[in-house]
């Protein structure tokens, strides 16, 4: 087996273990930086290297449309094209098309949309969709579900939940059809040799049932008895709903899926939600917050979140978080890289990013090593308590 | 003395030498990348110290306006600011101010301006810009001059450059007041001693004249006559006159200036004009053309410049330039650089500006030896024969 779970430690429902891949084992909890296009927004590959990160996102979506996932294969796959020789999961774009509102039809068969980019039509399947991610050559390729809003009736959200589980079992077959006929072009596998271990890519299943419980218990059962899963994304979540409602569904759901597999919990990663989901169970995390808040001059700090651009830290000579050890605080003043942003500089976006995202991965390596000292809950309430009362102008 | 120049070889004008300054030594011919508001656009000083860049270019005009000098001195100079402990060199502002067309006037007194961002009403004597110079706190700074059109008639030259000579009298007065009254905020210099090398930076006096030979020769014996100046910075030229007319003046300034003192050829930075100039005596440039460039998707290559947008390298598995060993050439195919570009991702900007500095440290690296080796014509002629005539899609 490619990919396997070794749990080494537990508190309550969190887990601390590792997830194996062909490019390399992934230690959760985990948070993956989000890079869509093949890029981490703002950030080197040599940049993730140097914090951390072993996992990252890209999405089938947005490759097909740019450059195309036809490209992308002709250049060696996405571990190679964005000189990323780690793990890489790719989300199917559900998210993405359903979020089309007005530029998409849907029937059993698929969803006819057209391209943000250029207008034109396109459509995606379950098979289309697997076959774009058997071309990225990501490690772990999420499947083509329905999404909806998340403030979805029942009725609507069993409509799309069911609609999601019929297609899991046409995105199975076709992985399936693949892996058997078509070479991964990603060569650190090596050559085709007939050994199927060379050449797979996990299929996660989505869980998906708005925030109705029952729906959620019938997807995850269904979902379980249709195949032994690498693992489980959970989706449909952090889009709206209530906090509590989140909360309660991540329960329901770690109760209705094996314990022995990991479970990404999709789109979700600011930091209480983060550590919220870890003590209820939850393996892997993504999210576009960090990189998409720096952008606009937002920081997270251990102290709660502050902004660069206010006038505050004009002569600042604080770095962003005087706690943290990544590539911008160890070396640059508040004062330099508000300056940076006022003045449009492209280095501050780059110096932003970087915090965050060294925030967040800092953040799911401290839950981890917490579980394994048996202090998880010590540890999560009083992080929680100095993030959430703390005013980090008074630092 | 902080500033000594040793030149190790000649090969006709030309000169391998290495520059001293109180922040490390500078080996000549040398390309000084320019980070006009304190950071060398898309990219992280780590770069530069990593691409071998020794001494880098910031600009008095920019810093006054943003985030302000004033600033810069409280949070400990420009080198500490920025985190760039190499050498610093920092333009006057004279060619910013002279560009504001309509909104400025002039007379012997200084310059009075609007600001190009608020609109507010600023005034520039020679002494006020030393003082913005002397809180920034750079190696070498220059003077303040009167900056005239390239094409300027000889009338308008010769009082331009007269004035600039007269201005220049006044900057060193007001230099040498500042050395013995206001220390340096620049902690490597250590603390305020009354020991004058701690805490001096080498004024440059700018030859101006236009296209004017006699102008030219006047201004050089003028300043020469003046003082012992470290250095020499030539202005004026590359600002839309004939290649041929900018190669004369500079021959002209090489017979006129000491030859024992670095010559500084202001805004000069296109590959071919720095080895013609580099022919001629020149041991210093700067230009903001390979980041600029590089932000539009414009290519430095040893076979002459592409634009990476085109849609041949949709797929081109080649890196930028095959003969480059840059951090973007040594790992990024043309087909990724361009998916980038086309996507308006950040890592492209950062990729090609990294590339295109590379390009000319590399270029002035390789000349310096080519000086040292005693083959300088023979490489020149080869080296601009080849990026004049081959066509980048052909490589």
């Amino acid at each position: 087996m490619s990919f396997t779970f070794d749990i080494h430690a537990t508190a309550g429902a969190a887990r601390a273990g590792v997830f194996s891949t062909p490019h390399g084992p992934v230690g959760t909890p985990a948070f993956m930086p989000v890079g869509t296009l093949a890029t981490v927004k703002a950030l080197d590959p040599e940049d993730l290297v140097r914090m951390g990160a072993s996992m990252i996102l890209s999405n089938a979506y947005h490759l097909h449309l740019r450059p195309g996932d036809d490209v992308v294969r002709e250049m060696g796959g996405l571990h190679r094209f964005m000189q990323w020789n780690g793990p890489i999961l790719t989300d199917s774009g559900g998210f993405q098309v359903f979020s089309l509102e007005r530029l998409r039809t849907i029937d059993e068969q698929g969803v006819e949309f057209q391209s943000h980019i250029d207008g034109s039509r396109r459509f995606f399947t379950p098979e289309i969709v697997m076959q774009i991610e058997r071309n990225l050559g990501a490690d772990v390729i999420m499947q083509f579900d329905h999404v909806i809003p998340g403030q979805s009736d029942e009725a609507t959200a069993r409509d799309a939940s069911e609609r999601s589980i019929r297609w899991l079992a046409r995105c199975l077959a076709e992985v399936q059809r693949l892996e058997s006929t078509q070479l991964l072009e990603d060569p650190p596998r090596g050559e085709f040799t007939g050994d199927n271990s060379q050449n797979q890519q996990a299929l996660f299943p989505i869980v998906q049932g708005g925030i109705h419980a029952r729906l959620r218990r019938e997807a995850a059962e269904s979902i379980r008895s249709m195949h032994d899963w690498a693992g489980f994304g959970v989706g449909g979540l952090s889009v709206g709903e209530e906090k509590d409602a989140m909360y309660e569904m991540i329960e329901v759901v770690d109760d209705a899926l094996p314990k022995t597999h990991p479970r990404y919990l999709m789109g979700v990663g600011f930091p209480e939600d983060l550590i919220e989901a870890i003590r209820r169970g939850v393996d892997l995390f993504d999210c576009v917050a960090p990189t998409r808040m720096g952008r606009n001059g937002a920081v997270f700090t251990r102290d709660g979140r502050l902004n660069i651009k206010r006038a505050e830290f004009r002569t600042d000579p604080k770095p962003l978080d005087p706690d943290c050890d990544c590539a911008a605080c160890t070396r640059f003043s508040r004062a330099y890289i508000r300056h940076l942003f006022v003045s449009d500089e492209i280095l501050g976006l780059r110096l932003l990013s970087l915090h965050n995202v060294h925030f967040l991965l800092s953040l799911a390596r401290a839950a981890r090593q917490s579980i394994q000292h048996g202090d998880l809950e010590q540890w999560s309430r009083d992080w929680l308590a100095r993030y959430r009362t703390t005013s980090p102008l008074a630092v």
